[in-house]
């Protein structure tokens, strides 16, 4: 992967934390780096999409990446334009494909959140047809490996905390690493930023700090990267779906201890 | 409060967990108690509201916690019924009261997610017309046995992992102590057993195990409570929606150590 490709956190962008004054338990003075929280509103060729929480470090990636994981945008579609309108908490992104909303998701956010509805259905399908990439491997080493030199990037956590970070991983290496309000968020960049770069998922490792529920083995899939990382757990749900797509999910990762809960072929020593 | 209000996690309950055979690093096979996550199709006098996913231990609080902090469900509504499908992943709650859908929102779960549309709006008018009781105060012990008493209660995270906490309490006590997949679905069983039981919140205390965003701020001022208490941290948002409503918010948990952030009048020694 190129360079210019890599993304690290920036803890010293200012747009990106508050210091509030408080008191510490004894009502000392203390000053206190809080994450922003903001919304963003998202629209695709000029329709209201969704209105995000977001932290607004990239919102372009945030955007893109959102669409392609609720089905709106395809791989192949071409970007007329990204236009972010920062102080009114507004992206538009245009694409040369004329969208039949008649036939898309009502409720684009709630089709991850709800079980009910052709576009979780849509999901749900997808991923029975997935068919990902077979010959990938993960070592145990890497795993450690990728977990430490996460754990010893500079980030936005380590300044404000009460963040998510995702990063997409090739062998023992940290290639792209965001942060966002919430696990499901940080996916997203990272999807947005391979649809961006038309970056391939086959040969790559998806590392979270969130829990691997069903919605997140439905992103993976769908962003067609073979191999889950987590330092969290899994949901029965998840574990299913990841066993009937072939998604090889590694978690509860803590010092030189791992367990693989499918997909277990791939994981070599 | 009486003894019968009390609620404990019940980390024996075969329906939460389910026991996956995964491999640990070395390649030896382990077993792994997973959470369940469920969808659960929320209906409200025969109107399609929302799917939830849940661990489905407690699916009338749940209910009935959702749609009070989404505006749904008033204080002091009759509840004829409450109708749980468990098979078929369905909840029906019916009131006295005829609801005016037209008027209501149109998608109750983005509410909370997103600042755009008139739901959102109504909370954060419900937020600045509240009147968080004044003689409320937090002393500095309590936070700290508080957290002490709910690290060692036995609990479905100690066993499976993947999840969120919020517990009701009263000065060191912890009174209501529920686990659900997100931070979220947690504090909704807590509204659910407020409303259901006529628990008044101006004495009592929230802890949670999940970041204080504004949503989280929202909810507690709706249930009328007003210190939240959090072992993680806060979002700029919520900080200042909880300065904005005289919450007092104390977060960073850990040891013997604090950070109040807002409403530190209520803080003692």
């Amino acid at each position: 992967m190129n360079e210019t490709h890599r993304i690290r956190p920036d803890p010293g962008d200012e747009r990106l934390t508050v210091t509030y004054a408080g008191r510490d338990q004894a009502g000392g003075a203390v000053e206190l780096a809080t994450i922003v929280e903001r919304p963003l509103e998202l629209r695709l060729n000029g329709h209201d999409v969704v209105t995000l929480m977001t932290i607004g470090a990239q919102p372009d990636l945030l955007a893109v990446g959102y669409l392609f994981n609720h089905n709106l945008l395809r791989r192949g579609d071409a970007i007329e334009e990204i236009a972010l309108d920062e102080a009114g908490g507004r992206i538009e992104v245009r694409i040369e494909r004329a969208i039949d909303w008649s036939a898309g998701p009502r409720d684009p956010d709630g089709a991850l959140g709800g079980a009910a509805g052709t576009a979780f259905g849509a999901l749900i399908a997808d991923l029975e047809r997935a068919e990902l990439e077979g010959s990938a491997v993960v070592r145990a080493p890497w795993v450690f490996q990728l977990q430490n030199a996460i754990n010893a990037t500079p980030s936005l956590y380590q300044k404000a905390g009460a963040l998510h970070a995702c990063v997409l991983c090739e062998e023992d290496e940290p290639l792209v690493y965001v942060e966002e309000l919430g696990r499901h968020g940080a996916m997203d960049m990272i999807a947005g930023h391979m649809v961006l770069n038309g970056i391939d998922g086959a040969d790559k490792m998806l590392y979270t700090t969130g829990r691997l529920t069903h919605g997140m083995v439905i992103k993976a899939v769908k962003m067609g990267v073979p191999v889950l990382l987590t330092r969290s757990g899994f949901s029965s749900w998840g574990v299913e779906l990841a066993r009937k797509a072939g998604l090889t999910m590694i978690g509860r990762i803590r010092g030189q201890r791992f367990v693989v809960i499918s997909g277990e072929e791939r994981v070599r020593d």
